[in-house]
């Protein structure tokens, strides 16, 4: 079993995945502000995993305000800017919001209680967000691995997988059901520069598990599916529009064009929580502009002449016209996803 | 002005294309297995630079042979050694057999009049590659250059420049003709995994001439196609099918889907010696596979787990229906390739 994050009393322990899979570094948290940094440097990443540690983050400070014995006007205070830094540390990803809210909710109806009360229920909360993403990824491996036939061989973007959730992973759980579902599944893995979550990441997590796979540059996922190599593409999401347009790792919308015009299947993975059916489509999602030295360098190394710039923004939008379902842990939707995902 | 390969008396002198940008490091190769290898290990790269550098091998080693004072035929006999080594460097650009078959018509011809007079014949006919090609990146250039709109923001894959040539460049020499005649012009570069001859190579080149170069990850063309960012795509290319399939290095397959999913032209620019019409079409060309530790190491950095298993197919071939036009400097040809092609 993967330990991506965990609560534990002596505060919130993440696996570093910048370090990963050359070593496996264990990192404890004791404030709040460690835990944005982390979610900030990409320490942790993927959107799941972005929402779980966003609740443990903002339990954790409130822990540690508590401690100090504070009224509770003095905690809502401390509370209120826990929020703000912890929702400001990464825009895409709508579990961060997500997460944030549900404390949010959850200290308002809590808050007549008392510090104490507020203090329990939050560590409480962030610890149901934990478990609740580790059991819609069961349940989205359930459903979702119906739709991947026995010998498929399926290609990933980026790291949808446990390190990118509490647990099991979205479109690698999709993955995971079907081989314990007895199907014999291989798997492409994009490497996904700049920051190689497939080739680190995915690779990691899949060789664990004993299953096949085989890492590609991401400039390859045409030439594989031009020569019938690929059966099915499943990626996770970082943000769901009402209309169906999926936010996804920089390189998703390239995948799903390649896939569409090689008349194969593209399907994502992801909770009900990364959906936000308040924007309209995916032209409102924000995407985050990372530093431009994470694509001229690589692991330490510099690989563009001094002085040249780079563009780096870390996710694209995929419209819904390419999306064939979107798994969930509440149903498989299909198009026209401004229905199917509002029943949900 | 990029030397990237020149015939001296002491050699055949290389820019060495690994350690680009980092270092800018010139080779002297005093036989032809040194040229092989140069060609083999990619110190020198590209279509047209290979056929240069096939050439220029094939004169070195006879020059060296007849050093000897050989018979003839001691001397043919060293010679079918020669174009056999050269020959088997890489497979997939065309103008290598191209090149070697070119010495071979000359040997054949000048062979009744003696060592001396092939050695020399074979010096003529290497210089005559060498300043043919430049010739050719010209003309294509003074012609592809009215395809590109002034204030065209250009996508390019790979390196097709001035180091992939004896100089001047074919997708790079039709841009740099572009700003000669006074166009503003800006140059995505895709990075060009696994080799990063983007990353490294054409933002060099392009940073070298003062023209404006932004890289990006491979991943990231198909999200700046669909933003609006970029105006055209130009390419070079390793062979082309009698019906206008072009095989070019891994991803090219990929850019052009995405181009013509977002309405954006795709052009090709190659010489006449890219030209493969022996073959109908891009299905017979041979695609180099590599060694997968190019895949699973950066710069000397492993970034994958060990162990894994990494895909290298080092080209792909992007069919007939997706380019727009291929320049050669025989003039601009345009689809039906079949016949277009044939003219020249």
């Amino acid at each position: 079993m993967i330990r991506t994050i965990e609560w534990t009393d002596a505060g919130v322990v993440m696996l570093d995945q910048k370090r990963l899979p050359a070593e496996e570094i264990y990192h404890t948290y004791i404030d709040y502000e460690g835990v944005a940094e982390a979610i900030r440097s990409m320490i942790i990443r993927g959107a799941p995993a972005i929402g779980v540690a966003a609740a443990m983050g903002i339990a954790l400070g409130v822990k540690n305000a508590a401690a100090k014995s504070p009224s509770i006007e003095e905690l809502g205070r401390e509370f209120d800017i826990i929020c703000i830094v912890i929702a400001g540390t990464r825009p895409t990803a709508v579990n961060l919001f997500w997460a944030v809210d549900r404390m949010k909710a959850v200290y308002a109806r809590v808050r007549p209680l008392g510090t104490e009360a507020v203090r329990n229920a939050l560590i409480d909360e962030a610890l149901t967000v934990y478990r609740e993403d580790i059991e819609a990824n069961r349940a989205m491996g359930r459903m979702g691995q119906e739709l991947i036939p026995d010998g498929a061989r399926v290609l990933t973007h980026c790291n949808a997988g446990a390190l990118a959730t509490a647990g099991y992973g979205t479109a690698l759980g999709v993955i995971r059901a079907a081989v314990e579902a007895g199907k014999k599944i291989s798997v492409f893995a994009d490497e996904t520069r700049p920051w190689l979550q497939g080739a680190r990441l995915t690779a990691w997590e899949l060789a664990h598990d004993g299953i096949p796979v085989t890492v590609i540059t991401d400039n390859m996922a045409g030439h594989f599916m031009k020569k019938g190599m690929i059966d099915c593409v499943i990626v996770g999401a970082d943000r769901i529009a009402a209309n169906g347009d999926v936010a996804n790792k920089i390189g998703t919308y390239s995948v799903a064009v390649l896939a569409k015009e090689n008349g194969i299947p593209f399907y994502v993975a992801a909770p009900v929580s990364t959906l936000d059916l308040n924007i309209p489509d995916g032209s409102h999602i924000p995407i985050e502009e990372r530093n431009p030295d994470e694509v001229r360098m690589i692991q330490g190394v510099a690989i563009t002449p001094q002085g040249v710039p780079a563009a780096n923004p870390a996710f694209d939008v995929t419209p819904a016209r390419y999306v064939g379902a979107i798994i969930t842990e509440c149903g498989v939707a299909r198009a026209p996803y401004g229905e199917s995902l509002r029943a949900f």
